[in-house]
């Protein structure tokens, strides 16, 4: 996969009349660059420049230390090490390739093109002082933002996988859960029927997955704690897994009845299908060349329209290697979001759709949905929750 | 330990004059800064700083979804959440503490200090555009030193478990050695090991441990090969783990005997001798106030001196909360390692001491230990390795 990204960076290179494009990075197991993940594979411990030329070079100068690794891994054709200072070696490289643009990892909105450190950005201007370079770097987000947006068939087929997976881990969870399960109690579950598949959560697992229930949970981003879900609870699971180092990242909603209950009350089943109305609008609405706040906006207006308050967030986000995989995101025009809700939804990207909204008195109705954008619309990746899901007591 | 962490902060603000001291961050459980892990604990979404005063201000400004998570952990006081930007609430926080000059995470050379990226960087300064803050950064580099240098008894006391656990893994080790195993097969021997104690590494797991038999192994930072351990190599371990966030970093030789040896050559006992004597050498010279350049140069002598080559890389690194903890290194004065020679040996510092040399048609003799500076002297941490360890055949 590293090889055929290396070779997708290559033409957006050529695309973008880019000359090179350079990962420079140091002790990256800790301050980790996410670029690596995409187009290097492995770790370095001194400073490193991995170089990509847009007619096709692939350079590395690293440490002699890392050099048997990278050599092991192959994706770079030439492999300059050195022992005491990369100074000589890189700028050797530099004037050899004389990019007129050097393209790096800087981007004040787009934290996936964003690894490359104020310190070691001040470190490069001291390594190329005096050198024409010095000058001519520009911010490779317009490179990694296409680069990580533009699936491959491959990728996309591990993210669906990853759907499946995930979707299958919600359907074992309904036959568990009784009224009176904790939070924590609701969250072991789902690790557990993740272990048995042996595979990692696609974030942080202290959040992954996140569980709500009813209407004092903490909201999303929280850990899961020792509320019980009970009677006329809302709950629901933000989770996501890893499948070949490709995310998942999906919501569903669980009415928890009162005794005696045969349906959700309106208020439940009103605001579940307002939020399943959100998802099918917004989604019906996605085609290449539509702006991400324009899709946000469907689905908050569509929301607010039935008379409740917006979302405190984003409608969704790009996913991939990562689950917050960066670049444009289909989100308001807050501060918060910079110049994303400009960006332009295009052909190969996938998207997570995920509005919420309160009932009030019984908590919080959310799906959250993948997809790929196609030609004329797009395709859901992830089998679409369609119906509000009961506890069975 | 956060929060004692954050109280020895304060401490080192005051001893160093510094009003703030701001950890600015967005979506960290990606572009991952090492300071909070030190003084937050925890993760987030949104543009997030983290403001520590001298006066014992700890305040953390942050997206209002990740709120719950960070009142939940309890280490800041003030927890000032915003919905669409970070601009107005920061510059407020600011306004109120009127800093003489704000410290924020960007170094050179440190790269536990330099957590901030290029990007972010450029966006706190539009953040503040027109306050007087932007023009009072400095570099939070000597506060990040001394927090992560200074260890507390009861991170030393995690470290000392985490020697005392990768020993016994050695230990263990040893008893399983056959002639023959590969590099691979011995480092799934000790991973097994390291399962077994329910411990984790404590660097990236395709480097740790890494494993290297005979003259032509692929030197240090190598993943393990298919390479086999046969009579008459060297074979060197180098590992370590983690307990409770804190970790070991250890290396140990073997010796692989040809049938009917009962010794070591020579070549080979010299060479081990000629380690094992700059391991003490270099131990016995180290005390608060000397420089670390000079504790490298009485190791690196003493190698040089019996007539091998001296070793490519730095005599040792401090440890903590990383194998690589940052600050001040035991190096020589090489470009690679920027100010790190200058800096001195202090009361409550650990160091790996780790020097290197190759017995030519054997391999390579080395050993890491872990020593803590105290008043007059280092204390090993770690039980050292006397003496050159058989295989048995």
């Amino acid at each position: 996969m590293i090889r055929e990204k290396i070779a997708q960076a290559i033409g957006i290179l050529s695309e973008l009349e880019v000359d090179a494009w350079m990962t420079f990075v140091r002790e990256s197991d800790k301050s980790h660059d996410p670029c690596l993940d995409i187009v290097v594979g492995g770790n370095v411990t001194w400073q490193s420049a991995f170089i990509i030329g847009r007619g096709g070079e692939k350079i590395a100068v690293l440490g002699s230390l890392d050099k048997a690794a990278h050599e092991e891994l192959g994706h770079y054709d030439e492999i300059v090490p050195y022992v005491q200072g990369i100074t000589e070696p890189l700028r050797e490289v530099l004037k050899r390739l004389d990019p007129a643009r050097v393209a790096i990892n800087f981007s004040k909105t787009d934290e996936m093109a964003d690894g490359l450190t104020h310190g070691q950005f001040l470190a490069l201007q001291d390594i190329l002082a005096g050198t024409p370079y010095v000058d001519r770097f520009i911010s490779a987000a317009p490179i990694v933002s296409r680069l990580r947006s533009r699936k491959l068939p491959a990728e996309l087929e591990r993210i669906t996988r990853a759907c499946a997976e995930t979707v299958d881990v919600f359907e074992q969870l309904s036959k568990v859960l009784v009224p009176g399960m904790t939070e924590t109690q609701i969250a072991a579950s789902i690790k557990g029927f993740m272990n048995g598949k042996g595979l990692l959560p696609a974030w942080d697992e202290a959040h992954c997955p996140a569980v709500f229930t009813g209407p004092e949970s903490a909201g999303a981003h929280a850990g899961p704690t020792e509320r019980p879900m009970e009677p006329g609870h809302l709950m629901n699971v933000d989770f996501g897994m890893r499948v070949e180092g490709y995310c998942s990242d999906l919501q569903r909603t669980w009415y928890c009845p009162r005794p005696g209950e045969k349906e959700a009350p309106e208020a439940v089943k009103r605001g579940f299908e307002t939020i399943r109305g959100a998802v099918k609008k917004a989604a019906a609405f996605m085609k290449p060349g539509v702006l991400g706040k324009d899709v946000d906006a469907v689905a908050r207006g569509h929301i607010t329209a039935a008379g409740y308050e917006e979302y405190p967030h984003a409608l969704g986000h790009q996913i991939g290697r990562e689950a917050h995989d960066g670049a444009g995101l289909l989100c308001p025009e807050w501060e918060r979001y910079g110049d994303k809700p400009y960006a332009e939804v295009e052909k190969g990207q996938c998207y997570t759709i995920e509005p919420r909204l309160t009932v009030p008195g019984h908590g919080v109705a959310t799906i959250e949905e993948i997809v790929v954008v196609e030609d004329d619309g797009v395709r859901f990746l992830s089998k679409p929750q369609e119906e509000l899901w009961y506890i069975e007591s």
